[in-house]
């Protein structure tokens, strides 16, 4: 199993029993998150934005308005932060203090680039596409000329990473199981709900089995 | 209504008819945002840390380990970010270029300070735990002196502030409504699911009702 090497900056210091190091562990939350929240700095003053994303191998994709400042400062060769999280539950503690959340977090490093090439930002407008529905590309209207250049696609090398997970009930101190206050946990779920047809669209188009099967 | 001054750092240029400045719907976001993720700068390196917040007034509290280094970053009056992001659903163009997310986001900037006085972290605990669970302060055990010691409490006057909110179904192309692909919205939503007792309750404690009765 490979794993990312640990340094001062993907080191979890804190709770260093939550860490894991490994490219599966990892790769599996960045894929199961829908979005992420990207991290610059300016002159010492940190931006956070959230975006889509799609992991290909060792890289993320990330794409935008080419316009975009975010995606500029990105190009230009600073470094990035990509942080991912998922929220599986809440955990309720019999000592307020140990109350937590159940959750799926990545932190991930690296120095992004353009891809320029046309045929690239098609093939990675494909992959963002296809990673949130399935089966999509082949049945809409594919990117113009117009619009691929009007989009930036950069493209990240995952140079660093560290994923950080709890799971499981309250950890509580051991004089307090003998109390009277109750304790578990609640658990959290992202549910999809039914589509919701355009209220414009033309009448006689049917829900396709790719959206009326959809879910995560 | 009172608003956010626009400035260079909170104003919005890409779509800014998504925008909105105003306090009682950025609050609003931030109050219904289970968490938010956090950015800080270190020599030109952005860091990006998930964790829970809670609003009181126009100030942001944070709290963590008192070693965190995140907590002590903010406390060394550092400039810092804070972005929350809700997603509403999936938005399925006619043409790729204009799939999309329903989403309501928020980013903040400030400096914070830290809360030294007892009294004050309790509150603020207090704040914190009320919030993601009303009624559980008064049914469970409270922050030893201990504890207390070893919480970090991040006080964050909210400096500026911008709101980023999409709504409604695709808006494509006008000759793309004539061709024959679906085109809609799927809606998600965030929902907890029944409690699970811990396993290691002591016999004879019912599911309170603030627990039963919970939801967001």
């Amino acid at each position: 199993m490979s794993h990312f090497i640990k340094t001062t900056r993907n080191r979890v210091k804190r709770l260093p029993e939550r860490a894991a190091y490994d490219h599966e562990t990892i790769y599996k939350i960045l894929d199961e998150a829908l979005i992420c929240h990207v991290g610059i700095a300016q002159d010492n003053q940190p931006f956070v934005i959230p975006t889509i994303h799609v992991r290909r191998g060792d890289t993320l994709l990330l794409h935008g308005a080419t316009t975009s400042r975010l995606l500029q400062h990105i190009q230009a060769g600073n470094p990035i932060c990509v942080t991912v999280t998922l929220i599986d539950g809440l955990v309720v503690a019999r000592g307020v203090f140990h109350n937590s959340m159940n959750y799926r977090s990545v932190v991930l490093f690296g120095v992004g680039h353009i891809l320029d090439d046309p045929d690239a930002k098609n093939r990675a407008l494909h992959a963002l596409t296809e990673r949130l529905m399935p089966g999509r590309w082949d049945d809409a209207r594919l990117p113009s000329k117009k619009e691929l250049k009007a989009t930036t696609i950069i493209e990240l090398p995952i140079e660093s990473a560290t994923a950080k997970i709890r799971a499981g009930g309250p950890k509580d101190d051991a004089e307090d199981y003998e109390r009277e206050w109750w304790a578990g946990v609640i658990p959290l779920e992202q549910k999809f709900l039914a589509p919701q047809s355009d209220p414009k669209l033309r009448s006689g188009i049917p829900v396709p089995s790719y959206v009326k099967n959809f879910k995560r």
